[in-house]
């Protein structure tokens, strides 16, 4: 019998609570071994839960007991996580975590521990929820080149977009929905920022191509400036727009990675993906484009995925999986000014054909884009040649001397 | 370094070697260990391949060479594939392979004596090509119950079929076309008389049921019956006609599984998989539908799935993996005849709308379909009534008695 620890009984920890007392034979035959909670820890009280025997609010009970050998870090954030998952992996035990954030921010680090201390550090549930993403990348897929990733990497926001693509729902109100469903929550802030999808494009990122990549070096932009003239010309251009977490490797052995709403053509695989789901394109030199999608999060999706990396800690006490990845360096990630892109831009002006006609000046050729009940004012269009961020900054620079106002700019992606 | 044999040089072969040759050092460090070709067994004799010095007519060879520690065996076929298989693993050597024929027949036998000999036996490129699903399904989602499988397997028909919804090509053209592009080999029989498809569902119900389900147990119709007409009918209905390989779990412990083609509804997660991609749905009771898509045949992405099973045995000779599946059991799947389903069926008649008022007689509600430039005496409908494949075909014998030709009978999938 294996014995282990939750840390944190929230959403999640509650659903790997249930996943495991639900399953327990499945889960034995699975793993060979039955899986018990020993502990479960949290600063609350729960006696009416079913578990009110395990709890317990100290963290040096669990790390101190030897009979422990997987824990479950499911509280989120870093601290005291980061300080907490160190600790378990230091005293030998395997470590499992749905902590987007911690892996993210410590990732590297961490693997380096468990890898001296010959256990087992898994995050399957950090990415996708339920979706399998993290171990097709690093196992079935060992044999191709990773040449990008992209993918629809949260629910919240991507359920935003789907009600102000599908249903003309205001940015504002489509969050109030989100928030009264429970899909996002009363602070919606690293949803919608795109802080969350940047750090599971982290996470791919450095599982992908070998060396950590941390969110302060990835360009983020949220959601939040999305209105529906946007959502609008994105439909008369052909397609919608969805907030995208992508890296691509460089010929030079820098990677190019962002998270911003990008316009994306109505054929993409990606372009369907609605609602909360998720959706994640892996584009390998040898498979191609091979694309995961289901629900990104929630509490039974995310508490199966931790379960399973639980399982798989039990079956592999001997031999540590393959999970790993080096520190990070400055200069592996390219400056976002230097990506090369198209990009949908929406202005106004007093005369928008001559506006239009200084854009074309500017940015070589144009596409104009119309929309029903524009005000005279308003125009829009996408640049068609690509170029370098810092470029497209400088000519609308010169367009808004010319008397232009620029009121928005999304990216145009080429998926 | 670790010795591997490749047996067979075909399509699939070729492309191992390669992988291998291209991606020797990066397989090196995710093996960790060097991965050498030391045999490339072939009747034929390759004097112009770059591994011209490793070619062997002699099985003995191989499997008498204890250097040689896996071994990829992808000739197709079951003979003499079982039995060199069956020799290699008994030789305690490892096998990876992406022969869905003798998955399907032998899987059960050959992962027996794996166990025993504590080697493994993986087989990812069995079922979708280079996308990651039979890995998923036994790790990832091994916290789950798997409720429900559907996919779209073969590549060559879901090509054929999307010519005919998309093209109005007919049939025989699509066909044509697919062997003109090497889709298609000059024997189409396995691809369009669905047995392909049925090999893989095979696996993947005894893999996520844990019990062998044998070819000759599932009823497996192909899309060679498949007319304009019915592509038509299928539009007019708000879906399209794709051929499916799907397994339900039943509550009595039996498995209720067949392929066939199917109307899809448009707004399914299947009913986009077009050309030669294979898409398949997982429905597990915790993580809902995860869904896996990419292309599912090819050179390289196959052989980039044979590839990884390699470097996955060489990380793992001494813990063996996971994969297992009891003998399968003679009253374990449904039979067919006691399946509950709704049926698409298309006849003609002298007059129409008594046959129409007769058939609402024998099913109960049906919905009528039509299309543009139907004769006077052709009509359709869907049964929106579900009910035994039995009592529908009892229902159907009834129809014609009463005047009525049958032409067309298609299920309607639930997805």
């Amino acid at each position: 019998m294996v014995k282990v620890a939750i840390l944190g009984y929230g959403v999640v920890g509650s659903g790997v609570a249930e996943v495991l007392a639900n399953h327990l034979e499945s889960i034995a035959k699975r793993a060979k071994e039955e899986i018990r909670i020993k502990y479960i820890l949290d600063i609350r009280d729960f006696p009416d839960s079913p578990f009110a025997d395990r709890f317990t609010k100290s963290f040096d009970q669990i790390v101190n007991d030897p009979e422990v050998q997987v824990v479950a870090e499911v509280m989120g954030g870093l601290d005291p996580a980061f300080d907490y998952v160190k600790r378990c992996l230091l005293a030998g035990k395997s470590v499992v975590t749905s902590n987007k954030e911690l892996v993210a921010a410590k990732g590297a680090e961490l693997l380096k521990i468990a890898q001296e201390k010959n256990v087992n550090f898994l995050f399957e549930a950090s990415v996708g929820g339920g979706i399998p993403i993290i171990r097709p990348i690093s196992q079935c897929l060992a044999a191709n080149d990773v040449i990008e990733i992209a993918g629809i990497l949260n629910g919240t926001t991507n359920f935003i977009l789907t009600k102000m693509i599908r249903e003309q729902m205001s940015f504002e109100d489509a969050l109030a929905l989100a928030q009264k469903l429970g899909y996002a929550e009363r602070n919606p802030a690293a949803d919608i920022e795109g802080h969350d999808a940047c750090r599971k494009i982290c996470i791919l990122s450095s599982l992908a191509y070998g060396k950590h990549v941390y969110p302060e070096q990835v360009h983020t932009e949220g959601i939040t400036k999305i209105t529906l003239q946007d959502v609008e010309y994105a439909a008369s251009w052909g397609g919608v727009i969805k907030l995208i977490g992508q890296v691509k490797k460089l010929d030079d052995g820098r990677i190019d990675v962002v998270v911003a709403p990008m316009f994306i053509e109505e054929n993409s695989q990606l372009a369907n993906v609605d609602d909360v789901f998720n959706g994640i394109l892996v584009r390998g030199d040898a498979t191609g484009d091979v694309v995961f999608y289901g629900k990104g999060a929630g509490k039974l999706p995310t508490a199966s995925a931790v379960v399973a990396d639980i399982i798989d800690c039990v079956k592999h006490f001997k031999a540590r999986k393959y999970l790993y990845w080096e520190d990070g360096a400055e200069q592996y990630v390219l400056p976002y000014e230097d990506s090369v892109v198209s990009m949908y831009i929406r202005g106004h002006a007093q005369d928008v054909d001559a506006a239009a006609e200084k854009a074309g000046d500017l940015f070589g050729k144009i596409r104009r884009l119309y929309r029903d009940g524009a005000d005279e004012q308003e125009f829009a269009f996408v640049t068609t040649q690509e170029m370098k961020v810092r470029e497209i900054q400088e000519k609308v620079e010169a367009l808004q001397k010319s008397g232009v106002s620029v009121d928005s700019m999304i990216r145009v992606s080429d998926l």
